[in-house]
């Protein structure tokens, strides 16, 4: 059959995470690869009595549609912690929840996005993000990443040769680099798309895995009505109840509101209420807390066990949060061609190349060290080490 | 702000289904309106057996990422349930997962839909319908629609003269008119598909609620590769669980998949789970005909007030089965007028304008029965009948 597709759809390749799903079957398989939380980190027993208080207290209304914005509670519960913990002051009829803070990309992209449009993210970036703009056929461009966010200097050279409608940003604990901006550059930031107009798309799902200091201040809470806020409950507490929000202006949210309605009406009431009610009557932080320990540890066994078997020549980002390690390897060695060798040795991670724009055979590569234990961290490690000893 | 929005978002307007959420906060509103199930006829107990069993027996691994696919023995209930209700072999793996059978829609436009492109629809068509291939930029043409379906002649006409890329048919109980297409008719659409190449868009979400006889075959079953059959769980279990799906070729379900990738990962694998343990442990031919004794009985209650308290110049559509009762008043008499005057009487409906595309004021109207008591629906009609009685 020869389909008529739209050309959106013969952008978008397989990506890169298909391919890595085949060798997670196998238990054998130390995986560094997918941004998953740690099993152990959810807290199953009290999503359990939250989903049974549900279903006794509220009967049918949690099994019926809902409203597009999201449930109200939840809403308020969110808005009251960007009070408390951050001093930002977003009511809860600017949060729109979404599923998982994918979507809000998605949407996003829907309301502003026409073919031809530029949109700027940092060097690396995302892969799903990329993944998501390309389909609205858009013109991506890059901006340098520096150790203490992004290069400004760039950054204005872009905004003013490129007139990107967009730019999109990882602040804290950025995916792939675990870079975190540092606050004078959040303002700089802030103050320079402000200047020239352009829109901040800022995803923030890593914030409060920090192992030190506490959670950093949004460079949204500088721009109002310029920007969009990404949050998500995906990494702390569940992502299979893909539970995400986007906190936007009221005129961006109108629009924003009428691209969910027409996409998918409301994300689950159900999982919305178990949610809320397990955040209303647990002590989040206490939980957090809990999670930034395990991962805190994880990560110090990942960098003493990268310190003990790689090669000098490897280079290591800094980061004090979120869920990854950067590398970058010897100039020219492909962290693709490491990526089918290590297979073969049982240990998987995500490339460099997906999180470029049109880069092939990168040297740089992702590891996750949040979804294994410290032994399998130690070996996998150690057994990568090996693979590039040989190569150099 | 002056945003830089897309064309998109600028086409489509704030839904009416917006306009009578307003009031339906009020309880003593009587709503014939949404197309909402009646939450008497959800599972409660049983989904609540169901989540504590899912959350004992499988821990953290329901509360993780997902395949974008969505759960596979939910697909595998589905594909089993296709081929021993209707003889038709669909496998699990052409079987996508998606946020209510909307959300397919919304996947669908992505994947097939440019600006200008043609869509044949029925008029009346799903308002959902309408706004979703709207926010696509496309030309949305109509077919007329007779009572045992679409009209062929006018079908063929719309074919020749606007070479669509894609039809969108609600064959069974179709949203808003309640009518069924014949078996006949439906052999007959899918050779003149077949032959003009026009891929089929089949949206079956009311077939299971027949009054009468028994599920019927679905016009996909005769087209193979050039359809697509959307089905859902939100009229027969649980809308707010948002479980829908959609079949499609290989090289179609390949696009589709990433579409979804790009836009929400997966859909919430902790209800897909618990909506598959409830399927699978307990009798859904036996909820189903519970859900039918009800609806049915209704549906009967509705027509008996109609014709004791409408003037005869009132026109109803016939439907054996499904949510919906589609009127016609007399010539002339807008359905928006008759909305805001039953506001007053505390009724609400649905008007027919949403239901075509840039029609205002139309003197049909469509009326669900499913979610109020024998009492309000026949008081409600009471009411209706006296305010047109009183515009005659």
């Amino acid at each position: 059959m020869d389909y008529r597709f739209a050309r959106r759809a013969t952008l978008t390749q397989d990506s890169f995470i298909t391919e890595i799903f085949k060798y997670l079957q196998d238990k054998e398989v130390i995986s560094f690869s997918g941004g998953f939380p740690n099993p152990l980190t959810f807290p199953l027993t009290e999503l359990q009595v939250s989903a049974q208080k549900v279903f006794l207290n509220e009967g049918s209304s949690v099994l019926q549609y809902a409203t597009t914005n999201g449930d109200l509670d939840l809403r308020r519960f969110i808005s009251e912690r960007y009070h408390v913990r951050q001093s930002i002051e977003i009511p809860a009829d600017q949060i729109l929840i979404t599923s998982g803070s994918q979507q809000a990309l998605d949407y996003i992209g829907k309301v502003f996005l026409e073919p031809g449009d530029t949109i700027l993210i940092e060097e690396p970036s995302y892969l799903g993000a990329i993944q998501t703009f390309t389909s609205y056929e858009v013109d991506i461009q890059t901006v340098k990443l520096e150790e203490d966010g992004i290069d400004l200097i760039d950054l204005e050279a872009k905004i003013i040769h490129h007139n990107p409608k967009l730019i999109y940003l990882i602040p804290s604990f950025q995916n792939p680099s675990g870079i975190s901006y540092s606050q004078d550059k959040r303002k700089a930031v802030a103050k320079m798309l402000d200047k020239h107009n352009v829109i901040l798309i800022e995803d923030d799902p890593y914030n409060e895995l920090y192992y030190k200091g506490s959670v950093q201040q949004p460079i949204s809470s500088y721009l109002k009505d310029k920007s969009l806020l990404l949050g998500s409950f995906s990494k702390t507490i569940s992502p299979g109840m893909r539970v995400g929000w986007v906190c936007a202006s009221i005129e961006v949210y109108k629009k924003l509101f009428t691209a969910k309605e027409a996409s998918d009406l409301h994300s689950s009431s159900l999982d919305q209420r178990i949610l809320v009610n397990y955040l209303i009557d647990n002590d989040y932080d206490e939980h957090l807390n809990a999670l930034r320990t395990r991962y805190a540890l994880q990560h110090q066994i990942m960098l003493d066990a990268i310190a003990r078997y790689f090669p000098k020549e490897v280079k290591v980002y800094p980061s004090s949060g979120g869920m990854f390690v950067w590398l970058e390897l010897p100039e020219g060695m492909s962290s693709v061609k490491l990526f089918y060798e290590a297979v073969k040795d049982k240990v998987v991670f995500v490339p460099g190349d997906p999180f470029y724009v049109n880069k092939k055979h990168a040297n740089s590569l992702r590891l996750s060290f949040a979804n294994e234990t410290a032994e399998r961290i130690t070996e996998g490690i150690r057994r990568l080490g090996n693979l590039i000893q040989q190569s150099i």
